[in-house]
């Protein structure tokens, strides 16, 4: 079940960078959903590669084909729904070399471990970026049911090489105030100070890591389940699918741990006839439930492995040390195209939580 | 399936504080191996509430009994194995006025919600700490099993109230170093001055929050499994099953996002025939699967909810704002008992995904 | 996952024959349910070894202890439901010379292959029918929430060794009219005729086999999930989990192997502004999914192996043939106490389709 | 994960009778295997409409193109492998009066309650018979490994329409004497009245029922695991996913409850320094575990419900009864086609619990 996230919105996710196509079967939509092929496209679009010094010259349409679950009016009809996007732009020829010579900070030792030498090197296989697509698909379909509940869900570039943009009040995400673009931010001189940051490190053959700060809001409280399937062991074992995250955090997160308990509760208020807290440290989830207040939970990305400056690494075949020069399209930070990845994959667990209820 | 942990050591928890009893039911333990009682009970007193000014003055014995699962010669069977723990010092009085004014921090409003005011409120039901018993006696046997392969794992408390341990080499974590006692530390003055800070918390009627590091060394690369149920998924899914966790961190975690990629990739090198890294900002884990260096996971525990201060809530019954002041017996800083049990959650998942190789 | 019924009423069962406990774990539980003791106890008799010459000499009170999942009310909480029944009647000396030749028709070989010789042979360990006691718990618990909501369910003995009660209508199965007592028939005659051949079948030092019918009264149309998890599927894994089943069929079963289409298929029909079928063929469930009629199923339960005849079986140890006498006590039928053991498992499963929806 | 079969060869099936694909997701698979597409493909064919009077007109090449999960070799990698299916063949407009007035026997009642009037009615949806072909991909895969193993399953049409092959020894079942074609059959004269005896159904615009029959035989012992998750639980919830199937058994079934213990009992022996028994009443599985010898399931096939003649049923807009004609395409007997389902059902759970062990 290593490629499935859910319960009730079960997202089982397959393909590889170079395989001939990727895509997602989803389990458990209600049926009679008509899914917005017109607002998934424009999510998705935010994820796929891009233009300018942010991201990788390679391109795709990753355009989504449901090939199954719809009745005949294009609505859910309780079938598994399956949506197919091909690998057109794939140049396979890149990676050859890298089977016997493993990239540091990628998975091409350790799948070779794994799979003993036969898992696909082609793009990074299965453990491509590429595979945030079809999950994009899923949470971009997740998005719209729950819009249509209320519930919104943005996220932003909190930092990006040590830039960070302005703090907020956690218990009043003002999520319309997001910049749209590749680098989200609530400051547009953050953005721009980021960006050139990431043309930089591009231009030093280098790259830059960043955090992502995703928030919930309209949650009703009561979602989640104690112990191992609260909002916060969900919502990272999902975060934890995208490729490059190192660690997830929620409400004060890490900051939590050098406070005093008096300054760390949220204290309990009646706001307009429901149970409110004027602060929001805890995150917007007690004991694994949420509380009605926003979710809201941090990713920290590494930056991207695959850099263009030389580096130290080892054949596997001969077992000796052997230099290494990463060749092929990168992006020299993954967080422009990260933040969609994180909304989806929050979007998935909220909408699995919010049908289990 | 919330209260279970594991697809192939698979932990089933339950019970609440004040339940006649708690317990695990455990599947999938290879058969054929006797539970070594001294060392778990050994390891279950270190979770145990203690005596001095770190913990709670409730006293309990936390004595597991296996009353299944074993044969007649003490050998596990291959039937599911249950471990009881008998709660025989509850002083459910002390928490009567909990139900109409929930305690900020906790999960007494969140679960009225969820199980419409059916919540056994008594302790914290089953969101108490005291649920993390039956996860150390999973552990522990976990743990067993683990030695016997030559895995160790090991937790220190790497800061308390903002006071921090020293730095190490994450490459060569220097598990023997790590002293006994209720907060584990390389170096002995910050143990002292962390207890220093607790006692004054205490004092202060208020608590403190802190990091807790964990390193399992001895692992063979390979384990785990790609996008979802890799190492980092299914350990902070475990570790977010500990209350008061607010985040999780791998390696360099949050301070990988601000560094360049040729600063925080790890070189491959051949070492002693098998291929190492010098360095370990990778905390282990390269796409999901270990890579033969030594697991390194950071979780960082909020200060504990219950203070004695004065505190704002609402009376649930009135629909109105109404004072607070918690009576019971708590920590006023979860770290020391938190050490074990966040041990005990990597060890479930490493026997996990050792024994799904 | 092999000893756990359900994905919303999930039961996990534990123990052994000779274990100091056997027990159920229940997740899914709605709550502020409090369980009918008295109901449940009175379910759980009717599996308790009885007296007279149906069943064993081995008498035990089988009752159940509620040690983890209510509140102070004696309601459910929301936390696992964790229920106990110890085992004070062991005999284990019985069976020591089975480790070494075990007896045909058992699976004290099969185990052993599988659990390379540690499984507990005591009683039958883990395979014994005892472990049939806290699904009888699970299941008595299950009815008590299914009557709530106007399902009942209940089974008669169809037929013991050879035997058969009388025929009825499928559409309209007379649950009432089925007799109290072991030998659950619409028939007195049948039941005492029954009755005498599992007499004369204990003075051979023999045994009988036979088959029980279920009946499922008062299901909404809907429940059940396609292909995998219909309700077919999900009952047969249940009552294959009962020892001794050897077949399981729906509606005419076997018999419709036989017929035309024309002959088999039942018409629909408006019946009181709902949708009804005459006959009952199908038993209940189309695709896998309740029709509202009447859900009828049919366990084959095989002649209890455990035979006083001398029978003809191999030393594992010496590898060579040997003869077996088995001791111990044994019921010369299984059917008696099966009939609230299919009932259990099919209300179980029941309740499990009924929380889904 | 109603669409989902197996915990280690973890299949997910998708699609509806006329979606533009249908296909399966397959987990679990050991990497380095080439698929044998040869092998694969023969096997579909065996399920596939035919021609002559056996089966429906409906013609589809039923090629199965795989689109992720390979290596550039062409060998498994490790991720998820997807297979695709396409509808080619769909003549919709058949169906559109059958979402008013369902017809008997199907599941467009119990799909128009479950979905809300939503489910997809063009050819059944997801309950037609055409979702079986990707089980057979599946299967088909799964006997490629097994085959390896030195497994093989083999099944034949036990009966049809009440004429029966000729009886075999079930400890010695001869695979290979049994028939190619539409009716494998021991006895080329049953198969022959088998065929007639559709014809004959066909040409009265009626349908007839039928029994397969499926050994496994090259099973080590030890295999399936106690109580719900045994070979029996895990084939008999495998076959209730095939549409049409209302009985499964093992051994003598059925038959086992009219005989006494010790005419049931299969006696140990020791055989070329194996255990073994010389009748196999068992039908290759005591306790859940495999024995041994080889496993004999039946499966019981319903007529087909699809018939020309006239049929009583309601129009579900009206509130009223209506009458129904049912036209398009169907087979006059499942059971040619169903040979090889009841085939890739067993592969798929016997791989699963091989790879299991």
């Amino acid at each position: 079940m290593s490629n499935t996230l859910g319960n009730r919105y079960r997202v089982q996710i397959f393909g590889q960078s170079h395989s001939p196509m990727i895509g997602a079967v989803i389990e458990g939509l209600p049926a009679g959903v008509a899914p917005d092929m017109d607002f998934i496209a424009a999510f998705m679009a935010r994820r796929a590669p891009g233009s300018g010094d942010l991201s990788t010259p390679r391109r795709e349409a990753d355009a989504a084909r449901i090939v199954a679950g719809l009745n005949e009016r294009g609505e859910t009809c309780g079938a598994p729904l399956c949506a197919l996007i091909e690998n057109t732009n794939a140049r396979s020829q890149d990676y050859e070399s890298l089977r016997d010579v493993p990239r540091p900070g990628h998975a091409d030792y350790t799948a070779w471990v794994k799979f003993a030498g036969h898992n696909d090197i082609r793009g990074g296989g299965q453990f491509s970026g590429r595979l945030t697509a079809p999950l994009c698909f899923a949470g971009a379909l997740a998005m719209q049911l729950l819009r249509d509940r209320g519930i919104a869900i943005r996220a932003r570039a909190l930092s990006v090489a040590g830039i960070r943009d302005q703090e907020i009040d956690l218990a009043r995400p003002p999520l319309d105030a997001i910049s749209e673009g590749p680098l989200p931010t609530l400051d547009p001189e953050a953005a721009r100070r980021m960006a050139e940051a990431i043309a930089e490190a591009r231009a030093a053959g280098d790259s830059v890591g960043g955090v992502v700060e995703c928030f919930a809001t309209g949650l009703p409280a009561g979602l989640g389940e104690p112990m191992f399937d609260g909002v916060e062991n969900r919502v990272a074992r999902a975060l934890f699918g995208i490729p490059a995250v190192r660690g997830v955090e929620f409400g004060l997160g890490f900051e939590a741990a050098g406070l005093r308990g008096s300054e760390h509760n949220d204290a309990f208020r009646m706001a307009d006839g429901r149970v409110a807290t004027d602060t929001n440290r805890h995150g917007g989830a007690l004991g694994g439930i949420t509380s009605g207040m926003p979710l809201v939970v941090r990713a920290a990305f590494k930056p991207t492995p695959s850099i263009a400056l030389a580096q130290r690494s080892v054949s596997l075949g001969r077992g000796k040390d052997a230099p290494l020069e990463v060749r092929g399209r990168h992006d020299p930070c993954i967080v422009p195209r990260a933040v969609p990845c994180v909304e989806a994959a929050v979007a998935c667990v909220i909408l699995d939580m919010v049908l289990e209820n």
